[in-house]
């Protein structure tokens, strides 16, 4: 069992990233290895990179981390002056190389390669009309369908020019519903796109001449690319020979309601990053405060669970005003192959990653501050190994409310009977992880610290309210077709 | 350079392999395994087998040799008690895994897995009419088509089921022109289909309660299956729970004319096969008999090039009545990955493959038996080694006609320039390759040798009578997609 | 260039770890995998384990990480109730699979594996000894030196025994100087040695009823081991079938000196170990506190270099009253073998791995803490980050002396002259690093924060007193051998 | 299991060469990669180069086959204008890269590199001396022993100069006993050693100004260099910057015996060889001519046992007149990691490497000749697989006598109890084997057919008589350290 599977949160989907400076000197995959790497926190399971010298689309995808998979000579075949990219996680099952992205097809339109980062509401629908029309896929991912339904457009204009591109694209996006932040890469145009909705999170960035987009700012960061603004929902933009383009591909089904997904800010974003406009270190610091006041506790010190709980940590002790430690250590050599000791030895999985400072904690009533409870198992598990080492009283205290229920728009997260709040009380729940007490984040509390309004966000993760209608179950086709 | 890139021979393109035993005990895919070690020869470059149990289709294809690829722990993933199985050889430029066979896909059908010995003439322009219907390709080798046809193809039966999938197999096979011998695997059948011409071999055996088909009579001999007969041009068999069936799936054109192709005779087929009913050692010898009649030469010594050379140089050893001896010594430890040393070494192509056995050769003057003349470089280079080794004289004895034309139908041949008999007499090319004479088998010998009517044959490599209309470039579609 | 090297920070050279639980139902190789992962921290070049189960010694060790060199096929072949094991960090130029440990030898006194954490100072001359009395070595590592040694030792016991094993490993270790923390183990005994100045760490620890030695307390947390005690300097522990034995090979030169490393505390150390008998982590905030008295200054927040400069960042604050803040970001996905970009980018070094909070950071006064400086070219582009965030005024605090000398004892220091502090005044530096002050900590203030007198610690690398006399040059013998 | 190891062949254990061009611009290491290349017959399972450019000495040595293990990246690294290599073939127990040679060591005298063909017989107690005198052994290989005997050494000379390393060699020599014909490279020159007796050959070439060293003159030819003469039993020489020097190191026990390996004739050595001054394809044609006066048969049809007894059935037809035929047909791509199939199948070993002409023996008498008989197993398998074919009488003629006596030096030859002939009558292995009749050349009629007196050989294999004592078991120390 992989590491990460052992631990106990819920997984992005996807990063994506995208360059397009054709006809000036930068080697665009070199700046999307770059980019990639600083996403890379957005999936660990498989990466790659399509460039384009204007002639030819270059492709390379692999398993396992960016800096592994593009070592020097592999980048050396990505050549060109415009790239997009993918880091990807998913579930186990689906786990294979061809399931990487981005996807690179050949068609009667020419040749095209794409990167989501979504998920399709009704991919396994469209999936079956286009098998019954004679379409064959290659992957069992949503995101194939896409290529499909652009490769069976018809359109006024000529196969391989860049009207014939949008108009196959716009029909395409017309037939599917989800979350979509796309790059999409011919030999002509790099093209951007996000969802009526916005769930995912989409950015322009400016480097000299040259146009980026990326999930997140961090990517724009480490190429010292200017940050100037999100892709809004419902918004294509393309960039090619010509310049930059804009164009409000569908309106917002409401102009007062779009859906960015919140758990973004909570969790899944790096702090560094400015998310939906919003500085994501300061939010999650504000989130802290926020929990401070609304579930104070009687505690001598306050500590994060590393890394992802650290800045609300340092909210919540600042504003109570119960001094700040490092009381739980992270190891970060634990990779995707660590294997689980035999039988004769107990579970390790979060004992390999994180452990306590006894000397410091012997003694000591303690806040413990993560930023969610997924299934609790880990939970239980820290309040276990604090309580080793010495600690008199657990106060765990969550800097988002309670995650009840699953979510079908690009994040990973178990069934609905797994999420342990959808069934427990909070009290249920405390006594479950075994801490003295459990204190969660007002879903009030979360929008006033975040300085927003909710009509701008997606919580269906916390409330149930879906706002995409969704396929009752998340069955996937029987696979009838095993191995390469 | 891989070692038989270099040397001067023509390369079949593949041999297929299947056997159905749902039911019984037998593994299938240790059979397909075995089958595909013994037709090795029929293609170096690539390898697949897809087993399956009645339930799915389990796929492994890989580059290199069969006892390579299939090594114990993939064999057990191969799982079920029919299979097929494919070798392959290809020229460089798409010799990629993706290529390999069998293909396997995953239609509204269902799954299925298919390989192709042979070519279809008409491919490419099938191919750029699917894309035009928004087929997405997933390789660039000309039996996708045939994929993309089936899924394509509308059936008054239920998808799914064996009607389904013949009638849909008709409609695609009414469409195609050109050379196959095809296995194709469901879950539910084993089918096996040659062209109305029947180019490419394909035979049916017995082992057992179950059938076996295959490129050559070797492959039963290899799991001691019963030779029962071969499948007959444009005849197509289906095995499944209920037995085997045969259907006559086209007429022969005429019922007088059929084009098996007669260089399998001459150099492709091992010579313990049994190839369109008759011994292919026994005939080569007759070959050779028949050119010791028509090409007789004062010599002290009959030697062969190893390996294809030996049963044409025994048969005209004894028919001459010169002492047959091992003058060439052939080494087999050259693989693919065999380097050329560096510039300041001389080309060694020839060298690294044949040694001449100096002490027998010295003073002598020698009968030297090979099956076929390509480029004519192979043999100049023979020549050279013997006069080196002393042979006092060198004549050059071929076991067919001069090789003038490209074959289009499934064998490798270079363009017609590059054929030094499209271009030169026997006389130049005896001065082009310094033998002191040359002799070719006639036509009429060897038909006469081989006991058989032309009219079932095609010699068009030889006569430049094509049975089949074909595109007149070999020019491939531009590839805009590279890598994977 | 591996990511690593890039990072101006000094190296440990190694971690040791061994369990004796034979004639127990332990799987020794499991946990000494467990406890190199725990010390994974002390070197990342190569790992080794060797197990017993009282027959045979199983060897396995490999290049990079502990998780991704022992596969659950691997640790099934190191079986017995038995381990030692080892991970190394190196040089570049000695960083081969040969070079790496334990070292296992088979010599007249039967079977022998042997993992060290140190450095032999008259490695070189008793090599040139051992060859010209015809010993052939291995490896190009110091270490090799002592089973050679041990190997030409004559004792009056039988080999074979512990008797003559113990013997002829004193009289080795009677020939060298420098530094070891040594686990040695055979088919009947555990053996741990410390050198007499104690530079390298080694503790014991009890698992129910087995003995653990380890260079860490942290490797015995995550086993769930009691930590007992440190071996002492010049102490030697025997474990086997008869029990725990000690025994002081040496005497310490003198009582009142020995020669723990000061820098171990300061950086190598994981901060939820307990070193020399302390805590790390309260050591360290107990350095930031006093640096924070020693060196103050007028800021609006304090900031680590993460991750090692966290806990003495979190006492400055304490201490100072100025807000910690998390204001670099550090990326844990960069690994040994990521590539530095083409040269149209500019050097990416620590920009790959630390990312400055923007929002946060503008218009602010920075107090950064570091825990050394050793070229300064890392803090120099740290200061820049810092500055093109927004910073204003950047100060920057180390918590330990200037390094201005190398260490040979075990630390991997850049020559004399690298060492930015041995040339250059600490007004210099903080011009060279463009911070607006510089402070470091002063060895009282370090000794003080410690609670220790300096008698029991080598600080060599800040005071240049060298407690072993050393060979001038850091030279290797010519390497006439290349590649294996 | 691989299949040479299921085939019932003795295997020789190595192959040599060796080239001196210091000085000139011949790239060494290109041409030592041909000679192995033309050496490959001699052993398949590891093979190694060391170069030198007169400072360093280079290495590669891996497992497999020459073609695969030096790419051209891999030949690039070995550098310089003289070289040694070595292929081998080894027992399954001992078949790690490890014991790959050349041997290359570093040592007081400096850098030295050795390979080896043949076996020494007291390897084993030299073995045990050098360990309780303290030396380290890296290998299980005998050949090991002399470069720690080379090591100790002493000499009035100078370590490093030629005149050390001579005596130095001389010295060990003088130690050891057996069958070694030796390359050894150093920095300053090229040395090739034969023992006293000769047993296994090495020749003498040149190339251009550069001298060559080889065991067979095949390696000669394929790289174009002239044969002078063979390296005498007894006999040293040393190339290096002077030019080409010899001694006689040994006198020949008694001038009128050497103990060449008559087997090297009958099948080891290519049949392109001239192997003791005598070709090898006309001796074994000789055998078999002699073979049908010793042995006549009633027959139809000479079939050879391919590759191997193809030129005594060539002999042997043509002094019976009884016609020759390739009645066997031998695969070529059976390598080393041919797995056996799964249980359900019979024993595949003899017919995945041949395949009868069933058309050509039905109701055929056949003569079947082979070169020898090991265990009988696979004799019988090709009896039987004749039989199936059809033949209706099978006699089996063997171009050598009795195998019935183990090798000590150099072959590996099973058990004595395993040698069929060691404890069978004629009649007896005839009918194990299930042949109608089987006959064997006399020792008289070899000796003749070769036209040398018998004084000139070891035929110990045959007749028991051990030119050399051996040790009474092939035992082998106990491993009491396995993996690396």
């Amino acid at each position: 069992m992989g590491y990460d599977a052992a631990f106990d949160k819920l997984k992005d989907e996807c990063g994506v990233f995208g360059i397009w400076a054709l006809g000036g000197d930068l080697d665009a995959a070199n700046f999307t290895y770059l980019g990639l790497h600083a996403l890379q926190h957005r999936g660990q399971e498989s990466a790659g990179i399509v460039a384009t010298d204007g002639k030819t689309l270059h492709v390379h995808r692999g398993m396992g981390l960016v800096a592994d998979i593009f070592t020097a000579p592999v980048l050396e075949t990505l050549k060109g002056g415009a790239a997009i990219g993918h880091v990807r996680y998913s579930t186990a099952g689906a786990s294979h190389l061809k399931n990487a992205q981005p996807i690179a097809i050949q068609y009667s339109g020419g040749a095209l390669a794409l990167a989501h980062n979504g998920n399709l509401v009704n991919a396994e629908q469209l999936r079956n009309d286009l098998e019954a029309a004679g379409s064959i896929f290659q992957t069992t991912s949503d995101t194939e369908v896409l290529v499909h339904l652009m490769a069976r457009a018809r359109t006024e204009y000529r196969p391989g020019t860049r009207e014939h591109l949008l108009a196959a694209l716009r029909q395409a996006l017309g037939k599917v519903q989800g979350a979509y932040s796309l790059v999409l890469l011919t030999e002509k145009a790099l093209v951007g796109v996000r969802d009526p909705m916005g769930f995912r999170p989409l950015v322009i960035g400016r480097l000299k001449g040259s146009y980026v987009l990326a999930s997140e700012t961090t990517a724009l960061d480490l190429i010292e690319a200017e940050y100037i603004r999100e892709v809004e929902p419902g918004e294509l933009v393309v960039i090619d020979e010509t310049g930059f383009h804009t164009e409000r591909l569908f309106t917002t089904p409401s102009p007062e309601r779009s859906g960015r997904c919140v758990f973004e800010h909570i969790y899944f974003a790096r702090p560094d990053s400015v998310l939906f406009g919003k500085s994501v270190y300061a939010t999650r610091a504000a989130f802290g405060a926020r929990l401070a006041a609304e579930q104070p506790a009687e505690a001598d010190m306050v500590i994060p669970v590393p890394d992802s709980g650290v800045p609300a940590a340092i909210g919540y002790s600042k504003a109570s005003g119960i001094p700040f430690a490092m009381g739980l250590v992270r190891s970060h050599y634990v990779g995707r192959t660590f294997i689980e000791p035999a039988q004769s030895i107990r579970h390790f999985g979060v004992k390999l990653k994180l452990n306590a400072v006894k000397d410091m904690l012997k003694g000591k009533r303690l806040v413990v501050v993560d930023d969610s409870v997924v299934r609790g198992t880990t939970s239980r598990k820290i309040v276990k190994m604090l309580r080793n080492a010495g600690a008199t009283e657990v106060h765990m205290r969550i800097s988002s409310p309670p995650t009840a229920w699953p979510c079908y728009y690009g994040i990973d997260t178990p069934n609905r009977q797994e999420l342990i709040a959808s069934s427990h009380s909070v009290e249920e729940i405390a006594r479950y992880i075994t801490a003295d007490t459990l204190g969660y984040l007002s879903p009030d509390g979360l929008y006033a610290a975040l300085g927003e309004d909710r009509s701008r966000y997606c919580d269906a993760c916390f409330s149930g309210d879906y706002l995409i209608e969704f396929p009752k179950s998340k069955s996937q086709a029987p696979l009838r077709l095993v191995g390469a």
